[in-house]
């Protein structure tokens, strides 16, 4: 019996993994135009850090997480998310010493959750995301934004929704999160026992419920922009200056909340609005965590950040049938007939591919018909076609395989050939 | 408290990930131009797949294997090698039916053993390797080993030993198997206990034995060049060939074994010789091993592949006292003075990013002087002056900080100018 990949996994196979390393390598230029560097993580953490990170209370943690003990019987988790063991690594090398602050991090890397395998929901998972540590500015709010838009665009996707809301301060919160208790409160018994926990311990989550969200309450439930001070009022006003000068489009929406009490002031999702992406509609979220850094025990430290799946960013370039222009083809296919010839050609690609060529040869001993059959499905754009009386003569037969021309061409000038051919 | 990072594994941070962004790059070029294809497959598989891929004797699996069950009960591990995985996969997606073969592939990513830490090794470390899955042919073990010296070559190193040798097919093995049983059996009391287990098991590894190692049987021990047959012979002497064909030094060392049944034919490693680069110096191993698929639950299936550690190879390469060309420094500063200025810099620094160019400015309120330090730490090649007055009349002051000389540019020109300067 044949070994089977770990269910809700998957390999990605050649054909494939080219458009994986197109948007790996566009959201690395993209970080490197903005001054974000990249930082790995390891995969596993300890779970303690998920627990304080990410939050007891959190679905994440509750359910999801790859727990398991070492050899030395230490709990550890693979990561389910970036940003807690960003923030790790932020304390443990002691980043916010740097002079130069925020300390803006990008990564790129497997995530994973124990969920039920879905449609596009993989329990192992890609997430490209970024951190910008150390400073409280809106103009840094504005700037992950501009990435993240700039990410999106430059792969040619338009359907998009940029939704914006400020959950605000501490002071801010913790007056909107009365009200929502005395809100509640009078007809708490007519939610489900989820909300009536929640309604102490974290009233926002009420917000979230999937059971209650047609309860009468909900629509009239008071708005966290109602409660913000000043300050929060002055910082969300000036994120939304900063995006109308960088002709980002956005809409707000008082109800995008986060239930963790780390999060403040900016937070936002980013929607597909192509035909047929299915219900879950969310790109990649992300926002203000103020209160992360001293969570997971380092100093009192602002941060801001956003999380995509690189899984459902395919899914919205397929939803707007956007062809990424990958490159499949190889340059050059060595054609042989003979012994001579055979041997001689793994010497003959070998150049070629030291030169920068994508060359490639038979090696299932072929006849010429089978080669030229190999060379069309690789794409090939040139056949080099070596008899062992060419080699004899110490020449080759060259065929552009687009115009359908043939020459013959001295063997020692083939990659000077070839190099002015391209 | 803060949280530490798991014992054995690293973070690796900006100042660092550049040398790593840049071999792995090197490492994708190359595959690209040997036409091998990149392979994504889990960090986790079934247990199981190890337990048979790798060898239930090895100390892979007995002692150094990250094994847990998931919340389905199901025991998986994390991957402590690539082959298997790969070859899982060529399963699972009936690679073998492709026209084409070889099926050329190769991955970079984390592998996890659970061994003792020590410097420069880790219990997550990064492998590079590749793997030509379904063809049995002299010139597909000269490629991979082409493709090898090809990537450390072009890094630079020159510090290099390539040994190679042969381990036969079924038949030779046997045979030679066979003769170290003779060899060994009169005195096997003389050794320790794990050998004498090993002596009917797999008396190949008595010969990798540590305690033994300086018993005047070892070096009398049969050589396994000695046992190949004239298919085995021939194959071997076909694969010298093409490395000298190919320029390829090498020395061929018949105590160069692999433990497992399923290896044959060719073994290889790559050793540095760099001065002071410590008591291990393999930075590379790899073989033929043309039983693996069918131990993995497929069919019949010649395979042949390397893996290397990136983290050897950037020890290597210090070792060498070469230093990679990665680009450090950013392109452009943007030096504000007063509160328009300032506001303005955020669409002006976007705008630069769009165009290309890596931007920065400052987001901690500091003065022209601190702004200025700011863009000398980040070796700005550019700095562009915006104060109000500036700012009124459309212009930017823009510093070459190389020849130290000072242009006054139209804003709307800026990214024109820039791109005339570079």
């Amino acid at each position: 019996m044949s070994v089977q990949i770990p269910r809700g996994t998957q390999d990605i196979l050649p054909g494939k993994v080219e458009y994986w390393q197109f948007v790996e390598q566009k959201a690395r230029e993209i970080c490197r135009a903005f001054n974000y560097k990249e930082i790995r993580t390891p995969m596993f953490e300890h779970t303690e850090l998920f627990q304080r990170g990410v939050g007891e209370t959190t679905d994440i943690v509750q359910k999801e997480m790859y727990t398991f003990k070492d050899r030395g019987d230490r709990s550890l988790t693979l990561r389910p998310e970036g940003t807690a063991a960003v923030g790790r690594s932020y304390v443990t090398h002691k980043m916010f010493g740097n002079p130069n602050q925020p300390t803006k991090l990008f990564y790129i890397g497997p995530m994973f959750r124990y969920e039920r395998p879905q449609a596009g929901r993989f329990r192992q998972f890609v997430q490209f995301g970024v951190e910008a540590l150390g400073v409280n500015d809106p103009a840094i709010d504005a700037e992950v934004l501009a990435l993240l838009m700039n990410f999106y665009q430059s792969l040619g996707l338009k359907k998009l929704k940029l939704v914006v809301n400020s959950l605000g301060d501490t002071e801010s919160r913790q007056a909107h999160r009365q009200a929502l208790i005395d809100h509640f409160s009078p007809r708490i018994g007519e939610f489900c026992s989820d909300c009536q926990n929640r309604l102490h311990k974290n009233p926002l989550r009420i917000l979230d419920c999937k059971k209650d969200r047609d309860h009468e309450l909900m629509n009239t439930a008071p708005s966290i922009l109602e409660y913000l001070n000043d300050y929060s009022k002055e910082y969300f006003e000036s994120v939304q200056q900063y995006l109308t000068d960088l002709d980002i489009e956005y809409v707000v929406d008082p109800t995008l909340v986060r239930g963790l009490d780390y999060y403040n002031h900016t937070a936002f999702e980013l929607m597909s609005e192509a035909d047929g992406f299915g219900a879950i509609t969310t790109l990649c979220g992300g926002g203000r965590y103020n209160g992360l850094i001293q969570e997971i025990g380092g100093p009192e430290t602002p941060g801001i950040g956003f999380a995509l799946s690189i899984e459902r960013l395919l899914s919205a370039l397929e939803a707007e049938n956007i062809e990424l222009p990958v490159e499949k083809g190889i340059d050059c296919y060595v054609v042989t007939l003979g012994d001579a010839a055979k041997a001689k050609s793994v010497a003959l690609v070998n150049k070629l591919r030291k030169a920068g060529f994508v060359a490639e040869k038979d090696y299932q001993d072929k006849k010429v018909k089978g080669q030229f059959k190999s060379a069309d499905r690789l794409e090939a754009k040139y056949v080099v076609v070596l008899g062992d009386d060419e080699l004899a003569k110490g020449v080759a037969n060259v065929k552009d395989m687009a115009l359908g021309e043939q020459e013959e061409v001295k063997l020692e000038e083939l990659v000077a050939y070839l190099e002015n051919k391209a």
